[in-house]
């Protein structure tokens, strides 16, 4: 079996130096030519154009995408499923989300190209080390390359998860457990940090990463930022959101399901982004005109 | 050092054992004569009686509370100021209100009591092999303690948090964090569940405790309670709180912090508890009203 992987970010060069490191023959690509310098720095097999990625797999070739997901990705499964031939497998494993990953399985599937959506967790860490896989598309074909993703997952790191869609679903779903988990133990430290006791965070995060109920990889993560920087205050308090919380909370309005931890944690990311905003104007205003309450004036 | 617990719940019954098997010479004491029988078949040191229990204690007596938060450990703390006697030291290893903690602290203290504010995590299974321990009080009476501490709980599963209160204050936060994690967790089974695809929870809480991101001591015991009953057809969906998710939240108020995820996680928990809502009702009928919307009828 021969690998080649498509776009080499965070996450991409380190799944493919994990590959190498699994002894699975691979080869990358990537549009930059800084990226590749760096892969090729690392040992790593590079190649310099789709042409040349072909040339150097098998007959049967297995491509995995780690490609920005959306515009980008579509676009390449819709130019790889005319470029490959039948039989062919096509692993996308970035963030796309589900209903275009059923849409480009259905893209593939017309043109014989066998295609698989895996959803990736585990952040850069795990692409390097061993991630935690979510796979979704036709039963065989991930049979087919079931030892793919064992190389490159921790023990028991990947699932089987059923029918094209179901990997990036799932991906997503775990995406919005994380913002809502990740949420709560902020609010948890901002209390801390607002109480009349003085807390050291990095040692209350290691405290509970030790036996408590809440130890989780997330507080392991909140650990080592607190041991750089004890009161984070090198950074600003403002969160971006890559889409798949949002997506989730769409997902949850379809179905009618009530999520009012993960809804109010991208809200109050989004907050994290709003400066002065109108909805307080607005507020501020009709507190002034009901009860004279002072309004702070620019 | 010899150590005395007081309550042999859930909690207190594994404390001792977990003492016993640490080698600390430990005697137990509560009211039920069943438990007290139940800690007697395992071997453990009971005695029946307050004053049995002062007199298995060395002369400087280290008695640890284990028993319900609120009026029972208050007045407990009461009576025992008065019956120990200067030097000993009292630790309250329960849920108590940091406020009842601080408290308690000046009462012992008043009495030359030495007081200590322990806030306790990991469950049974803590107790019982290694808990998480966050203790507030005076640094020279934790020092004299600490072993103690060190022998019951986990491998770097203890803190000397600061001055009384900040233990269970520390617990009390830890809960409301708890709180957030586990309804974002609840609410994306949610979503699986009533999603097109066809997820087996069992082996999803499997694959995201391997490597992904929210890999948790939380999603471990959703794990085995899939295992044993993998839609949970055999339990009820209403969840009780306990108090410290409240607490928590009020702390927010008082302080002026806005924790959205941790409050509608105990908003969502109430919700389960209540059939039919007045609120509901009272919705209902108002689209009624200007709608002409459908309300059932009893």
């Amino acid at each position: 079996m021969k690998i080649g992987i498509i776009g080499l970010g965070k996450m991409g060069m380190n799944l493919l130096l994990n590959l190498k490191e699994s002894d699975v023959d691979s080869v990358g690509y990537d549009l930059s030519d800084e990226v590749k310098e760096k892969g090729r720095k690392q040992g790593l097999h590079i190649v310099d154009s789709l042409e040349e990625l072909f040339e150097s797999l098998e007959k049967r070739k297995i491509i995995l995408l780690s490609t920005p997901a959306g515009k980008i990705t579509n676009q390449l499964v819709n130019d790889l499923s005319i470029l490959l031939s039948p039989e062919d497998i096509l692993i996308d494993s970035g963030n796309s989300n589900y209903k275009d990953s059923m849409n480009n399985y259905s893209i593939a599937k017309e043109k014989g190209i066998r295609f698989l959506d895996c959803g990736t967790s585990g952040g850069m860490e795990g692409a390097r080390y061993g991630a935690c896989l979510m796979i979704g598309g036709d039963k065989e074909v991930f049979d087919e390359v079931e030892s793919l993703f064992e190389k490159i997952s921790c023990e028991k790191g990947y699932l089987y998860t059923g029918k094209a869609g179901s990997g990036h679903y799932l991906k997503m779903v775990h995406n919005g457990v994380e913002y809502g988990m990740m949420q709560s133990i902020g609010e948890g430290f901002d209390i801390l940090e607002a109480s009349e006791f003085e807390f050291n965070h990095k040692e209350v995060a290691s405290v509970w990463n030790h036996g408590s109920v809440i130890r989780s990889w997330l507080i392991e993560l909140i650990e080592e930022s607190f041991s750089e920087d004890p009161k984070l205050n090198k950074i600003k308090g403002i969160v971006d959101a890559s889409g798949e919380g949002k997506w989730t909370i769409e997902e949850a309005l379809r179905l009618g399901i009530p999520v009012p931890a993960i809804s109010n944690a991208l809200f109050a990311r989004n907050s994290t982004k709003i400066n002065d905003s109108f909805s307080a104007k607005v507020v501020a205003s009709m507190r002034n005109g009901f009860g004279g309450h002072k309004v702070i004036e620019k």
